[in-house]
């Protein structure tokens, strides 16, 4: 018991300083000071190696400052606050192509031009979760929110801040919040209408009509589901229902619909989860159905968890444990050089993505999460082990000691690849989300020791 | 002179023999029986793993069975020509999307219907490409082609086959070419009709009016020209051109165009080639610009070259040796692990494609073309030495010995990546193009020293 205290107690400091190292690479290097929003395309060193503003990754840098400012008393600091309302603001007035239309752009240029549109959801979502939190930082700050008066559509109810009185580390960090700056109450509020105008807009266009979205229609495509379209709308559910009884009642169907759809990706007698699966649950012919992505897997299973927890479904917990962690895991780890390949084909014959075996940041990441919640709620000490074994891969192969951040990309072997710190799918999201949520469950697992 | 001879001589019979090699793992493996048309998708053995039909592929195979058929008399066999002319029926069938629209799919199904578009010319390139050489070989064949009846549009005036009288090996091959199914003289004619059509289409999709090719106009879009869009073009004006008098010189002009679109991509006083420049030839800003593919511009290379040989300039020839041959082998060749690096950053920071430093079959079997080209052209050793240096490591690294064809992609040290040996954009096209090439341009050095 002292040992298993002082592994975690060890963990929760390597954790919590990496974390603070992190986070000094983005506030130091990425920061638009002209424009608002945030370089991403950064080299080892911090340097900018290009300007373009990808949608996906500003909504996330936007999130992680608003999270780690709400939840993390260290990190409940003026830069975080004004960086995040930089980055909401270069949002509010580039994301959206073609307003009053939602459609946002996928990539920017550094002055917020549109360069280019991807025909899917996930810009929209990101941008709904920079949203959201945004708001939730400033509601916190008793900014009273209120309907915007320019406000488009709108079939939803006026939004209140979540009316949960904060506990005292919470007041605590309200009488710290910087002082904002004046006008900015309108715009905190819009940013919450428009986080809820943009997910009815994304539900729209996943259950009834995605004609918006811009995809042609072409007979030899099947209807298929790949599995990020539910995780990315669970995970939706809980940002918006978080302390807010009105919206978690208001998509509370949509949440039990979403899990239904991930689960619907475990095929082959429950043994394989499969990206891409039919409308109706069966499995597709070809590389398109035989793909798998044991990171997403990972991933999907902690959101899973977060929603068995919601739901106190212990069943399912049990099911989503053996299904979207072990399994992924089993199949997915590297037994030669270790760490989990990218993709892998559920017949076991060669993807036919050139970087299939290589070892990305993210599914560590996931993993890391997935196996200290899949401990964190059942117990089984399986789990606490495959966390260890995870975490130690993953802070021995993916860190950089002298730069900070860690590398994104490396060989099968370990090696990495590509030095970059950023890119265009590589931001300040994973690597910040992994180690904050990490750091908050080791924090609790000791204090129920205690 | 005697060692050079026999070195040639055993390179030369070196690419025969691995030619008829790797034809026979597409002759046994890769025909459609029941609807025509190539499976592209094929792992180590030849087993198929995915029936979908790449229109690239498919047009590219159809191209390289005629070609052989029509070039060299150990391929002149009819189950050469059967299956070309099926996967070109299947192509007139399916390919368009929306007929008579020309705008072809990118991947069909097995039995035809379109699975996705892209909104580029190339599907409709390879299209053009097979439909021609499809033509030509029935052509020879004394098919006579006339106008289809049933034509669409047509701003262009009734092709005829080329008038040149064939050499004494081309009249014995028609001595031996296969009864011709009845019916199928119309249409042969259509596959000619189609191709110039197809050109005309392309053309003005370039040059006057992109708006059919579905892309949005985004105003933080940069009007960039990809060098792979002059680089087709030219290989069209080729393709269509050959010992085709009217068609040359209707052509001559765009082929000139070409030419000097693909010589702007020499940035930094001739120090780069650069994949994406303005559309008035200056370097673009970021990752765009900084793009280098050293494989593509070896290739280019030796578009330029058969080019400037048609021109009869001597110094166009000069200065594409210097900027298209040795510049990307000198920037682009792996001095520790050899083979060419897929791709580069002009500015030597790390790309962002997480293959940039595979080795891929292509790159190697252009490099190849493009250095016995030169040597064939200048008589400069040097270029000998490098087409050696290049096709050691080629058969060294990527031929399997075991079950025929090549690997496609090997990590940076040279190991296998992927075990298949086609797949979306590897099919029966860059490896028998480059032995065949090679073949023939070994002989004609043995002849020269004979």
């Amino acid at each position: 018991m002292e040992k298993e205290r002082e592994t975690l107690q060890a963990w929760k400091e390597r954790v919590g300083q990496e974390l603070d190292r992190v986070m000094a690479f983005w506030l130091e290097h990425s920061h638009d000071r002209e424009h608002g929003g945030f370089f991403t395309c950064l080299g080892r060193d911090g340097r900018v190696y290009d300007d373009l503003k990808y949608v996906w990754l500003q909504g996330r840098q936007v999130w992680m400052y608003c999270r780690l400012y709400r939840k993390l008393e260290r990190f409940h600091r003026p830069e975080l606050l004004d960086a995040a309302k930089a980055g909401g603001e270069f949002l509010l007035r580039h994301a959206r192509v073609a307003p009053p239309e939602k459609k946002c752009a996928f990539v920017l240029t550094r002055d917020g031009r549109p360069v280019k549109v991807q025909r899917s959801i996930f810009s929209e979502c990101f941008y709904t979760m920079a949203m959201n939190e945004l708001w939730r930082v400033t509601a916190e700050a008793r900014y009273q929110p209120h309907r915007d008066p320019g406000h488009r559509g709108g079939s939803q109810p006026k939004r209140r801040a979540p009316s949960v009185r904060p506990s005292r580390e919470k007041r605590q960090l309200v009488l710290k919040r910087p002082k904002l700056p004046s006008g900015f109450q309108g715009r905190v509020f819009k940013s919450q209408s428009e986080a809820v105008d943009m997910m009815d807009q994304i539900v729209h266009w996943v259950r009834e009509d995605p004609s918006g979205l811009g995809r042609p229609q072409l007979p030899g495509a099947v209807a298929s589901e790949s599995m990020a379209v539910p995780m990315m709308l669970l995970c939706l559910v809980e940002q918006l229902g978080e302390e807010d009884e009105e919206l978690a009642g208001r998509y509370a169907q949509l949440g039990h619909w979403c899990a239904r759809r991930i689960l619907q990706h475990v095929q082959r007698d429950g043994q394989a989860v499969l990206e891409n699966v039919s409308e109706d649950g069966e499995e597709l012919s070809g590389c398109l159905g035989r793909h798998q992505n044991p990171g997403h897997a990972l991933e999907a299973g902690w959101f899973l968890l977060r929603h068995s927890s919601r739901s106190g479904d212990a069943k399912l917990r049990a099911h989503v444990i053996d299904t979207f962690l072990l399994l992924p895991f089993r199949s997915g780890w590297d037994a030669d050089h270790g760490g989990l390949f990218y993709f892998q084909d559920a017949d076991g014959l060669c993807p036919t993505q050139l970087e299939w075996a290589m070892k990305l940041w993210w599914p560590h990441s996931e993993a890391m999460i997935a196996f200290l919640m899949g401990y964190s709620e059942s117990g089984d000490p399986a789990l606490l082990r495959l966390f260890y074994q995870v975490a130690e891969y993953t802070f021995r192969q993916f860190r950089d000691p002298e730069y900070g951040e860690w590398f994104g990309y490396l060989n099968r072997e370990g090696k990495v690849a590509l030095t970059i710190k950023g890119g265009p799918f590589k931001g300040c999201f994973h690597v910040p989300r992994c180690l904050a949520m990490c750091e908050e469950m080791l924090s609790a697992l000791l204090s129920r020791l205690a």
